[in-house]
């Protein structure tokens, strides 16, 4: 997002979520300010804007805050860049090398992709001012709760990506491997990922478990992407291109199928009905997480609560729900281990305990409520 | 331009420049504004939304009084519609009607074309309220001052508008007789238009001389509007390829040529010479406005003062520059016969006195003074 | 149309119709040739590359013995250049010179754009061979029957160009001025074209009866071009924009309306209501050339026989159609006289006299019939 | 490619290639046909179109005796339906059921995808005519010599497709185990797919050897395809970003690699370089094929035989080429074992033993020899 603030040029690119934007939003439309968007980015350009402040270090510490919410934010300010992550350090952000320049990423993969080498993670709660004279470092605020967002691990981040010293890859292997050690009861013949997002741990279990990992499961790479689907029938037609099982290996199997994540449940139900129609036997789903309880208000996209399956069904009803013989969760602590140990994470969506205050959404409840008093 | 301000959403058409644009603006910005775009509309957003007013008309009115320029408005505010022309009513803007709405347009063709019938102009410093109730009129301040732009009469409206009762048809077929009138003197066998800018002045001047009207000069419509050309030379030849002289019809001839009116006169010089090469021998070129020596700062895009051929050159040198026998400019007095009198007009690009003042201009030059003393 | 022949590669440009077409592609999918479009030109191709002859320009011949109709052809063959026309000479064909190369177009105004002189017509039923080491001309056959298409005068050539030494515009003029001739009598206000066809006769009619020329129908350049128009609504809309009638010019005026020609009269109808709603008193139609009675099959587009309004309705039956006051068509020897007399014209549109046979056309008649007596 | 032929439409789609394809041509340039593309489907059209048989089957039984070369094709002719495979059953060609109507897809995947049932492989030889009567078989010739690619399991088909009974996956599968048996000695940490080529054998590769399968090579499918890159230096970069390596896996580690194939070798030089500036320490590249040492002139598109690395270096050259620390092919027995053994197949890749005369390569050398003693 681009705009002229004083007589400078600035520009702001956002990954993350505000959780007090819509409150912000109505002081300062309040306050005389128009918006021409609907992205919470805008708060940030008008909060820095109206800083009273002499300089842009200063103007973006005043600015921020008032700010709550998970952001990694790279600011270019006339030939200056400026690279700031939340105090929580919800979402990732990574500083670089190459020749004589810095260059950010949200994650070390984009380094390696262009022969830069890794510097450091920007740390929660930094600011760092990149210009002709070098680099600078700056703080938010005082208070630094280290949060990062356990949820990269599992399904987010790119597995060549490092986060915390932890191996993404190699975090979701030992997730597959600690999936098969909280159960070792299994008589499948094979394992099955669900790709590409069940691949890695798949290996895991299959290599602590002894049962042979099969590609019984083939994606299509090709399909809905290129192409605009007009009609209805055509755009069903390339769902279900999208993922095709291989019957030959499949009939007949008791097989252990291997998923990172459960959202709301439907995608897992197709596969599973897929997997039905070409004679699998017997299917024990293993997902590579803990049930998903809680909406993510930090920049993951999953959808309200009352759509999460794990929020308002039981263990049994899911089972029951995808037409599965066995169900298993990760537990959280089997997380934990996977990843090294808790070094101060955000697990909210498995646990519903938000580490910064939900302002907007608490505000919209209240309205709810009042109307209903009322 | 779209915006939301304060709960609302507006967005805004604007016809016209403001002349106090950038003064307001640096006031905006060191308020704590942000701006997303360089167009001046931004600038009469943000004054409404910083408004105190209670209502948007008084905000609107509040607003607009710290404006100066030529505008002619259509607001959409929530389900309203406002239209507003400024207090000099420099832009056209008029009201129509059709079944049981009220259409606006900026000329009376656009109502012809959707069977909406005149109902009358916006006037200079009015505020009208479209909406589900009806329609009502406000206005601006209390200070009025008509100067419509009497260009509009020259190039700029289509031939089948009206303004203040007068048909630009007959204004320019009234030009042509008049150009004619000042200047009897002409042993031309053929009157031809520049294509279609001249066609109705030099329907007129062959009705009032009795020399005959003859199309010469065609103009090739499909050309350098669908292709955009990749090559230097493509584009040369797409230029070439919008004028084409009739050889048959001009070689040996002695012709008056008319066109609206001369900015550069680089285009002019063009056809003057396409013609010579034609064969043709002696070139009489009458021009349908006065000479131009004054930039528009009020919506016509004109070049700068600078590159205004007649404010820097005097007729012989013009006549020489363009390589014509003799060379004839409408007068000022000529011109205001032409559209029934002088009712109010904005002439400044023929005298340079403008009716509104330019204080963006002025401030700049203010400044190159100042550097100019340091 | 590209194809590869023999070892050679050969491509043709087609301006005309073939009227034995149909004949010669049965016989050829008879022969065992394949046909990949539905273009007669496709035929010309496989006839020449069957045929026996050993060099190029004796293939043609041959081949172009078997064909009838209207062509002028432009064949790139390997890196030479074959111009030809028919030996009628319906369809124009002109040869110019640029720098040290030749040039060909259907047009003289197609060599004016790009600065080449005009050199000479194509002769019906001449081939000139260009390659590397001159031009050479050879003919197709004996036979040599000059008909060249007599509505190009009328409609179908730009205004710039000329045919037979007689320039386009001025034919026009001519063809204003006998529509005059033929009937003096007339009390009309102004004479009004339909643009842009209409334009030149009407400059000649108002010149020769006195009757001031006014442009009162505006045409709408910007219109029905870029835009699809997904809508019928907006289709609708989009054909109304491109004619817009100037109110205040024709209020209680008694015209006299000017087109090249009345093909089904259906848009000429729609003219006439435009300019009745706009207050016109009374309308004098004037067509600038014969009544259209016959199809054209040598290549220019007009419908069916029993849609041309003139083949099915009698003078007083389209003047009531019309909704007009009178209506006069231009007699077949004034449009003679306009053009310098016939000196070999197609005038089939108005006589139904077709100088090459129909063979297509007859060999559907008699299997029509032939079904009929079965 | 479709075309009119007699009194009919017929479009041919073409999965193969003729080997006879240029010398059919130039007889039938000869004979008078024109060829509008350079598809050698172009050449089969004609042939049929110059049948002098009576029914469409017995013209193309008459064409197909004249043609050379592998092909699978699915004619429309009318509203009938015809699917042909060549006498060598070179490329593949299935027949399913869906309600009921017939499909035809070149894979049983094809079946699988859109809920068709899989019915049989159209035979080599066979000719197939489906029409509102039902579905009739007929035989091109009397010579049936079946020889299926053996490559289509090696790289070119989709795992979850079958052949002769045969799941691709499981050949790829039951390939790697093959390799293993072929070496024992091997004391990589890991084994590593190129990926998705690599991927089954690898898998196999894992389970007969006991070393643990990873993904150590990302591939990142949204680069490359939708981004059409003007610079050099951006196509570059696209490549690269193509496959990424996980560089916290890898270090210091020993490894196994795994590949489809390996055709000129440049592909192969650039992920062991990758993976060497990962600071893998080992690298022993097992090939999942035997050495590429012969052209494919029936579909597969293969460079020409100098390029095919195989065929100008020895063994022991490759491995230094490649800079990997030991080489090893798949046995062309080993291939065999892991397809069920040699029913019938062409594998003139690995042998040079071109199971269909060669008739246009041999006339070009022919041709090439020719000019050489002149």
């Amino acid at each position: 997002m681009y705009a002229q603030i004083n007589k400078d040029n600035i520009s702001i690119s956002h990954n993350g979520n505000i959780t007090n934007a819509h409150y912000l939003k109505q002081n300062l439309l309040e306050d005389g300010c128009i918006f021409q968007s609907d992205m919470d980015t805008e708060v940030i350009l008008h909060l820095i804007a109206k800083s009273k402040e002499t300089n842009i270090i200063e103007k973006i510490q005043d600015a921020l805050r008032k700010v709550e919410g998970a952001y990694s934010l790279i600011i270019t300010y006339n030939d200056e860049i400026i690279a700031i992550r939340d105090p929580n350090g919800i979402r990732p952000l990574v500083l670089g090398k190459k020749d004589n320049g810095f260059v950010l990423s949200s994650e070390t993969c984009g380094l390696d992709i262009i022969n830069a080498t890794f510097e450091r993670e920007v740390d929660p709660g930094e600011i760092l001012l990149i210009n002709d004279k070098g680099i600078k470092s700056f703080s938010i605020a005082n208070k630094v709760n280290k949060t990062f967002c356990i949820f990269e691990y599992i399904y987010f981040a790119r597995p060549d990506s490092n986060f915390l010293n932890q191996n993404v890859y190699e975090a979701r292997i030992n997730i597959g491997k600690q999936l098969y050690l909280e159960n070792k009861k299994n008589n499948s013949d094979i394992v099955i990922p669900v790709p590409d997002s069940g691949l890695a741990s798949a290996i895991g279990y299959s290599e602590a478990s002894g049962i042979p990992f099969q590609l019984g499961i083939i994606r299509n790479h090709y399909v809905g992407r290129s192409f605009i689907q007009p009609k209805q029938e055509l755009r069903d037609l390339a769902v279900k291109m999208k993922h095709n099982v291989n019957l030959k290996l499949l009939q007949g199997k008791s097989i252990t199928l291997i998923d990172d994540s459960i959202v709301r449940g439907t995608t897992s139900k197709k596969i599973v009905s897929l997997l039905k129609n070409a004679g699998v036997k017997k299917i024990h789903f293993k997902v590579a997480s803990p049930a998903i309880i809680g909406s993510c208000y930090y920049g993951v996209d999953t959808p309200n609560e009352d759509n999460l399956i794990a929020n308002i069904k039981n263990l049994e009803e899911i089972k029951d729900y995808l037409e599965v013989d066995t169900l298993q969760y990760l537990s959280l602590e089997g997380l934990y281990k996977a990843v090294n140990g808790n070094q101060g994470y955000c697990d909210a969506c498995f646990t519903k305990k938000y580490p910064v205050p939900l302002i907007d959404q608490t505000l919209k409840k209240q309205q709810k409520e009042q109307i209903k008093l009322v």
